[in-house]
């Protein structure tokens, strides 16, 4: 293969209660990447659009995935890579996650497939290091890997694909404003009490199972998180509005995307995740801060080859 | 039907990371307890061993959950509740809870089945308020359901049966001390830090998702409890070294059983039980700990009708 185009989705982290360990892909929002072998060797990038992002491999958060890949497997060509953003950096929905999961999901496809999916979550978590400092793989996980995606631990990194029902679906509202995942990590509390945290963890096994089971109702009254989503929501405008406007539209949930300041909901299927949507608008509307939606089945399959071609 | 023997099992609450939400019951440890009609109104107890505990229905913890029940449904009889217990009270193996379990199950089959499941689990609570001072579920819920049951919450009552891989089995050492629940609740740590909580989270995750997909690896994996176990390990002689000796016997995991003393090991299936069971007492041997030891396969029934009759 010579050249291979990709789709890299975005990714939901966190899902209410299950904060750092949880991630979910989504179907139609995400990045779109074309990764050409060339005879020069070493790795070069090409932004399409976001061109003040630093396209110096050593500085690109895709680049650094692709430098350590190339290291380990020493190619005898070399590799471009051009980025066309389809997801804001900022906004909560894995922008660096995707750039970081599709840079190792196409390089692995031009090497002949040499690393496991595990080892590309490992080569990605890479560039979540210098997105953000932190090498978190909740993000990258859900994007290799498709659907519901549990890291149960990180070292040694342990990730667990779970059932996902088919017709859940999620709607998103970004509000166009800057929070750094660094500033929203910042501003929790470093501790808390016993009793929050078995509230917390009796809700995390509820989820798990209620994807598990297909049961709508139990992930509803699962997706309660008293720990970070009152704390973080401070920064997100009219967050308790947005909250309460999907669910009286019959979301099963709604809290934050990432570290914010995007907010998603899951619905049980797309027609109400529309609905959703509509009436996240509905409480941004008329106010004066920008924002765009999504709506969006969950991307059962993860990052995913739109065209490949052996013509060089 | 006049009268009803049942067989009511122990259970292992807590399940290493997941403390307060999890438990699942014995399938061969447990209490016998006979049901009859009578045509005094009202309930009594008869101890048919551990005559020392109260025989007072309003001091009986069978005896709570009885008054209550016919307080509610008022029948034209009375009811003579006989216990002939199998587990130690104190052992840890959710004694008071098999006693509370089994007089809701017992009592609502000569009432003729009125009431559901989830509001047996909380008859049974109010034994266990008794017992301990806190209504807790994690014994009474397995208890009654059988397998793998999850309180995902206590208010609203929330009770979720989980897959239970059918030849999972458990091996237990009650070492002959005596550890008070509410002992066992006052030395624990009031808070935690958020970066503990995550690592649990994500085991309880594991954990859940390991018996939903039969994956011993995975539930292996996610048996570390790094906020209860060690603070009340302490209290427990030679708790590492039967720790070790259940690993290296090639259990998937081992921890305290409810608030101990009693260790539990779970182990993929019945032969390698044996083996665990065998390795726990090697431990205790030549000690001056006397201790009693099960091994079971996990009850995925829970109470069960031993045999009934019509005739008074």
């Amino acid at each position: 293969m010579k050249e291979v185009s990709i789709f890299s989705p975005a990714t939901v982290a966190n899902v209410s209660c299950a904060f750092d360990i949880l991630g979910f892909a989504m179907e139609n929002a995400g990045d779109e990447m074309v990764f050409r072998k060339t005879t020069q060797k070493g790795i070069r990038i090409v932004m399409k659009n976001f061109r003040e992002l630093p396209a110096q491999p050593e500085q690109n958060v895709a680049g650094v995935v692709a430098l350590a890949m190339i290291e380990k497997s020493q190619p005898d060509f070399g590799i471009l890579i051009e980025i066309k953003k389809g997801i804001l950096p900022g906004s909560g929905m894995g922008s660096s996650g995707a750039s970081a999961g599709g840079a190792a999901f196409g390089v692995n496809r031009l090497l002949g497939e040499p690393f496991t999916q595990t080892e590309l979550v490992q080569f990605a978590m890479l560039g979540e290091a210098l997105a953000s400092g932190v090498a978190h793989a909740d993000n990258v996980a859900p994007n290799l890997f498709g659907g519901f995606t549990l890291v149960r631990s990180t070292s040694p990194l342990d990730i667990i694909p779970l059932h996902t029902p088919p017709s859940l679906s999620v709607s998103v509202l970004h509000p166009l404003i800057e929070v750094k995942t660094k500033n929203a990590r910042n501003i929790l509390k470093k501790s808390l009490l016993l009793k929050d945290a078995v509230l917390q963890w009796g809700n995390i096994a509820g989820l798990v199972s209620g994807l598990f089971m297909e049961d709508y109702g139990l992930i509803a009254r699962s997706m309660h998180d008293g720990i970070v989503e009152p704390v973080r929501s401070m920064l997100i405008p009219l967050f308790d509005e947005l909250k309460q406007a999907a669910l009286e539209a019959g979301a099963l949930g709604c809290s934050i995307s990432g570290s914010g300041p995007s907010v998603f909901a899951l619905s049980d299927n797309g027609a109400v995740a529309k609905n959703v949507t509509r009436a996240l608008k509905k409480v941004y509307a008329g106010r004066e801060v920008p924002y765009e939606t999504f709506t969006s089945a969950i991307g059962q399959q993860g990052c995913r080859v739109l065209t490949k071609s052996n013509n060089g």
